[in-house]
């Protein structure tokens, strides 16, 4: 399986060409666009969204991940092995909390882009066709990085900011709901937030925080906006 | 073929999830997203709009039909067989003018949902497997419904109300064409609208209603917002 | 391969019921949705991004076009083949530029719809249906048209307006790089923009013109909107 991971948008040519690649170089795989709305240029956002949205995808599943402010420019690009599951894009961070947290993994730098490649869609010319040959092949050879080399040291193992704003105006964090138990209280914008195992145990109108089905602690307000009510948006930060 | 119809929104990792998860459990069988912005929490829009987009799919097609404010609660999950076709999702009134409107249709009562599955994206996890191994198998055997247990008594046959606007500010209604005739005139917000064929039949700015290609009743100014022109949103109601 | 080029809008139930019906008449041939939200009815702004969009399949790809404001009306369904490409939609236009620019091309006048069809829903029951069988089948025969006679003489080679907006404010133009020089400064809305070759090469917050990576002149900012920046949308002129 092939898995998109990007903030490219819907919108525009982008995730159809995207995928016109990706089956040319592995027909017959099946090619899931997962994530296209990653807060745009927002690469800590998208880092921690990772390995939470790769969970429960099967091993040999090869994930494309582009957010890439820096496309064009001199950031190498890298593949990432991580507990059987393959990862490619450019290295500016993406990787770090996956990696970190991978049981298992290995990770390899890539070639400098071809010169038929456009220098503003290396997710298109660079990262899809080598993403559909992993697919098919299931392997790759080439120049071992090591993978502290992918990691931000400065960026934490979780990271207490909201990273995401969904549909519904639910905001999703970065802090694994693992490493904390249901009795924190958070303090979201001056609101005490408790927890509730799902939406329907509060009443409607009432905010509260719960682990979301990726196991992410997530702020929202039972048939209202948490976004709206909490005064909330990406990069918003909390404390219990 | 797999089918989903939900409001979980085009944004975020929630329809890319589930359809890896049909991927996953019936690898082969083509997955559409043939509606993914139903109004938000809006069961009985949705309920209106189903059976009217399910027509003209083939029998055997598996639609996962997930509007489910109460998730994680009591409500229960089911499946229905209507006219060939089958149909998964929570039961609190999605399935009453698709099973009151079948010709032959049978009904069974899903089990509660295993205890891995996330109280907040049964979706993902308790109606896409299912959905994967029902296009698979073509069957299922398990508790018997009454097909009238699905059924919400207090609404109507038709739904005299705007069930959806679409990107063009076209307002589709619950009720069908084929109940009324072309004669007919609408008072829609103090404005009467008379019906023509389709868009090319009227002036450029002129409001009218026409049957539209999945048999509703739909108003719509040629060229340009019929929302706008008639002050219409999901939910307004409508009459002759 | 079958390829969506239109601007039904990735909402509602359009894109999904016109895929299922490909997968009907074409099992097995991959669908790519590339292109949904072309400005709406506009089809010349379609007409100038169909050939650099286009650029990249595969000889025998079939493309269903569709930006017919004229839907159930007189307005004739044509089937191009480009260069090797297939190419179905209402002829309003939206093949000028392709034709003009193909090396190798002929075309094919359709039949007027079937009685069944939806007068609102070509696109899904007139071209989808053709549109799947040539892709199974790899040749169309009927009624030949010059393909000068799907030519709009009025249009220009290419077209100095903005045709598109994306979700990050970048204006992509008709005019293609390949007509210019890198040396060509734009006279955008008052603002004097110089060529770059792509975003990392200007600094955050400067507006710049660049070779987007379908071959066309886009206006951009890095890390900024250049719609809000130089007041552009579509339909926006500029000059040299």
């Amino acid at each position: 399986m092939l898995v998109l991971f990007t903030d490219f948008g819907l919108q525009g040519p982008y995730i159809g060409q995207v995928e016109a690649v990706l089956q040319q170089h592995a027909p017959g795989v099946p090619v899931i666009n997962l994530f296209s709305d990653l807060p745009p240029f927002d690469i800590q956002a998208a880092a921690y969204l990772l390995p939470a949205c790769a969970q429960g995808f099967m091993p040999g599943t090869v994930f494309v991940c582009v957010v890439d402010p820096g496309v064009g420019g001199k950031r190498p690009g890298v593949i990432v092995r991580a507990d059987g599951r393959w990862y490619i894009g450019p290295n500016e961070g993406l990787f770090t909390p996956l990696a970190r947290r991978a049981k298992d993994s290995q990770c390899w730098l890539l070639p400098g882009p071809p010169a038929s490649a456009s220098p503003s869609f290396h997710g298109r010319d660079v990262f899809a066709p080598l993403a559909g040959r992993l697919a098919r092949d299931g392997r790759y050879s080439g120049e071992e990085l090591a993978t502290t080399e992918l990691d931000r040291p400065d960026w934490p193992d979780d990271l207490w900011r909201v990273v995401y704003i969904d549909r519904f105006g639910n905001a999703i964090t970065g802090l694994r709901g693992s490493v904390i138990g249901p009795d924190v209280v958070f303090n979201v914008d001056g609101h005490p937030l408790q927890h509730a195992r799902t939406f329907s145990e509060v009443d409607a109108g009432e905010a509260f925080w719960y682990e979301n089905s990726s196991g992410l602690v997530e702020f929202a307000v039972n048939r209202g906006r948490a976004d709206a009510v909490l005064g909330l948006r990406v990069g918003s930060e909390f404390s219990r």
